[in-house]
C-alpha cells in the first residue's frame, strides 16, 4: 500500500484550521468552491472537468475538535475509492502544524504522483485560507501540469 | 520502504528541463543558489540554516539526455543518506512531464512529511524556471511551516 504524506504549518490556531476542515464554507475556501453537505456524514467535492464535473465524496469517519479529521473516499475515481485521508493538527511555536496522510493507494500509479503534488498545492491553499481568510480553491487553483 | 512521488508539467522542451537538472546554473536556478560541483560526479547543495548551513550531497548515478536523471544521497541528514532520487521526463502535448520519485526512506517520519511538501514547492520552482528562466530557489523559497 502506498501513501501520500505532507506537512504544513499555518500561523493561526488549531481551532481555525479545524474549522477549515470541518465546515462547508471552510472546505470551499481552500479546496473547491463546489463543496456540499450530501447528508449521512458525506461531503461532496466537485471540480469543473472538460465534459461536466468530476470529484470525490468523503465519508467523515472521525473528528476530534482542534486535533484530528479522518475521511474515507466513498465515491470518485477508481484509484481513490476506499482510500483514507487524515489531518492531524498540533500547535508548535506560533504555528498550527498539519500532518496530512492519504493512505490505502493500491499501486503508485502516475495519477498518484499527480495527486501528491496537487495535494501539496491545495494544502498551501489551506494554509493561506487559515491565515488570511482567503485561499485558492478550484476553479482558482494552481495549475501544475497538463492534467491541471 | 516509503517514497515521495510528484508529477509536474512544464510548457517547454524535455531538453530544457534536463538542463535544469544537470547543470550547476540550472540547479541553482530552482533549488538552491548554493549549488556546487564537488567533483567525482557529486553535486553539493547547501541551504542557510539557523547556525550555519545544512544540505545534501548527491552522487549522480545515471543521466539519459532529455529522459532521466538519477541521484543517490551520499551526505546530508541521516534520514536522507542512502535514499535515491529520480526524475523521469517525457513529452505530452505542449508539456514536458516530470515524474519525480524520492525512494528508500526507512520510516515515514515527520521529516518525510515535511520533505514531501517541500519537494512539491521546489518542483513548482523547477517548472517556473524551465518555463521562464527564473524560479524560486533557496533562500528565496516558499515557506511552508515553522520548519521553513
Amino acid at each position: 500500500m502506498a501513501e501520500i504524506l505532507h506537512r504544513i504549518g499555518a500561523t493561526t490556531t488549531p481551532g481555525t484550521v479545524y474549522a477549515a476542515l470541518t465546515t462547508i464554507d471552510g472546505l470551499a475556501g481552500w479546496w473547491t468552491v463546489k463543496t456540499k453537505d450530501a447528508g449521512d456524514d458525506v461531503i461532496r467535492f466537485r471540480f469543473d472537468a472538460p465534459h461536466g464535473e468530476d470529484g470525490f465524496d468523503m465519508k467523515v469517519l472521525e473528528t476530534v475538535p482542534a486535533e484530528l479529521v479522518r475521511w474515507e473516499v466513498v465515491d470518485g475515481p477508481a484509484e481513490w475509492i476506499g482510500t483514507r485521508i487524515r489531518f492531524d493538527l498540533k500547535q508548535e511555536d506560533d504555528f498550527t502544524v498539519v500532518l496530512f496522510k492519504h493512505e490505502g493507494w493500491r499501486e503508485p500509479v502516475e495519477f498518484m504522483y499527480h495527486c501528491s503534488t496537487k495535494w501539496a498545492t491545495f494544502l498551501m491553499s489551506l494554509k493561506e485560507f487559515a491565515e488570511t481568510g482567503s485561499g485558492h480553491p478550484a476553479p482558482d487553483d494552481v495549475q501544475i501540469s497538463n492534467w491541471h
